[in-house]
């Protein structure tokens, strides 16, 4: 038989949360966010993103640990590469700037784990593709995203503008509208995994 | 950099297509279906299937090879395993039984690849899930995609009652009214893997 790729998931009760500084969004308008978006890709070329799936699990069904802004838009932690940073470098600084606290004894041991998905802009427009569409020979934005293998226990610091939520599988799986075409079909990109749930 | 699993994909014009006798439907209706697998569930308990996912390229796009059944149903070819069948091993007489010819010499060289998605059916209905619900300890059938590595050539007799599509991701990607929701979320699936368009 193929054996599928374990993710341990432990109990949200075993992590612990606190607040720190906000992290404002650098854009207050989507229209803002395409126009930072076009400008930076004439200075840098195309924009490389990388996200991190950090699971937990209740009630013996996995969770996603989402960062909610205001009362309904939800993502996941992550952020834009700096030009030619490594993806997994890049994506431990991005989730420390998210959920660590600031002293570096309180890191997170972050363990990036497997590409589960890549999403695909090809013009500076909200709409992106699990594929790079046929005639778009230069793609305005790559997104990756990862899961993380969390440890035990951790320490999260959530920044005081955001919230941080854990979302049930069940509750992303063919919820389009609440949110968005990529963190909704996370369900079935993690369908391969076991998930290995442990309780403590 | 984390780097993507490879699928070597070739024309659909490199591949040769021929028919054999017609391959039936076991069941004439869904209510015939749900029944049957009632009782076989009874003496067999839980339902494993395999399917395929059988890659070419057109136009610089991956296409999926899908059976069609009369006008509008789509199926992966694919199947249900017997008690304590191998997994790799019921796929390939699966895909032999749905796409090779008869003469023990011309069967494909099957490779078979990553599980790319398991799906749940919790009990005797035609929904599935990506995941086992909650509180749902006796799911009915487990339902495994695998990628199939398809040679640079090969020849495939398909059933006379049967047509064989190279349907493109993009046809298939929120397409889940023709193609419902195990086929039209493969694009998501797929997105991590990097298609290598082999042109010749």
């Amino acid at each position: 038989m193929v054996t599928s790729p374990v993710v341990n998931t432990y109990p949200l009760s075993s992590y612990t949360f606190g607040t720190k500084e906000p992290k404002m969004e650098k854009d207050t308008s989507v229209a803002d966010r395409l126009a930072r978006m076009k400008v930076n890709y004439m200075k840098e070329g195309m924009r490389t993103s990388v996200e991190g799936i950090l699971l937990v699990q209740e009630h013996n069904h996995p969770h996603i640990l989402l960062l909610q802004i205001g009362n309904t838009f939800c993502k996941l932690p992550g952020g834009r590469l700096k030009p030619g940073e490594n993806e997994i470098e890049g994506l431990k600084r991005k989730l420390s700037s998210k959920l660590a606290a600031n002293s570096p004894s309180l890191q997170p041991d972050w363990q990036i784990g497997e590409c589960v998905a890549i999403w695909w802009r090809p013009n500076f427009e909200t709409i992106m593709y699990p594929y790079c569409p046929p005639h778009i020979t230069k793609p305005k934005e790559c997104k990756k995203l990862f899961m993380v293998h969390l440890s035990e226990r951790e320490y999260f610091a959530v920044p005081k503008n955001l919230k941080l939520l854990a979302v049930p599988l069940f509750e992303l799986y063919d919820n389009v509208q609440r949110y968005g075409p990529v963190i909704s079909t996370i369900p079935q990109q993690l369908s391969r995994f076991h998930f290995n749930m442990i309780h403590s």
